[in-house]
């Protein structure tokens, strides 16, 4: 990049809630600029359900502009039928992210959490503290989903410290 | 519907080969009108390879102009992975009717199989054979994705008879 400036939106994907946070970093330091949960209902068809997922991703990249996508890699599942479900509202994002022109990077959840918490076996709401201090939050994000999508942001920056021009 | 002519794509998602197959009832008739497999490459990065099933589909419904998609129930995958990798490819096809305007219906293996066969426990070799037959195909499909496809399409219009208008 020549400028110094580079955007990513975490995404910590789910048919039920779909955390997102973006944050930025300008010459070296993280700043936060916006974060939410997308909720389906759960008495619409499955088909709708992907398709809110997909078009919200898709409004929110086009709003903030990000050029990375950062995703927590799923590596454990109830069962078969849960991590079928699981992978549609995955694949749903990444097709969001991916038909938007984002490069898109995966993160175990292991690196996430040591990357934020110090520790690869922090609990959510561990993590949840450690983003409200990190970022200098007001308020601690509302769901733990949203706060997730913020560490997932926040661990790409960690892994890919940028590069000054 | 009030002309007696109805179009549906069936398709069998798999984030390697995605079977594809359109079929139509005319006057209660059975006509076969195109079918394919969609194969991505395994040295390409995921969402590439997802952005490919999703577009390729979107292109063959756009050209092909079916108003219904039918998929078959994903109900066994070998283990959490597998299912993960399958989910998203899932939630790609499920997308791209979606996304098209398309309604989507499901229908478990058994269901296919019983309905194509007589016999919901069939070899997909079984299916592949029926299927030619069925359709009066001069070749058989070339892979067993294809005729699956195939298999699901008519299966669907075996579960929604046309109502004539």
């Amino acid at each position: 990049m020549t400028d110094s400036s580079q955007r990513v939106i975490g995404v910590d994907p789910g048919i039920h809630h779909t955390g997102y946070g973006i944050i930025e970093q300008v010459g070296g330091k993280i700043r936060y600029l916006e974060s939410g949960t997308i909720t389906t209902n759960p008495r619409n068809l499955f088909p709708a359900r992907l398709q809110k997922i997909y078009s919200e991703l898709g409004r929110i990249v086009e709003i903030w502009q990000p050029t990375e996508m950062a995703i927590e890699e799923t590596i454990y599942a109830q069962n078969v039928q849960t991590a079928l479900k699981l992978g549609q509202a995955r694949g749903a994002v990444v097709l969001a992210g991916a038909n938007s022109g984002l490069s898109i990077a995966e993160y175990s959840p292991k690196k996430v959490k040591l990357s934020v918490v110090g520790n690869g076996a922090a609990s959510k709401e561990q993590v949840q503290y450690m983003i409200t201090r990190l970022l200098g939050l007001a308020v601690t994000p509302t769901s733990l989903d949203e706060s997730d999508a913020l560490a997932i942001a926040i661990c790409h920056f960690n892994q890919n410290p940028m590069i000054r021009g």
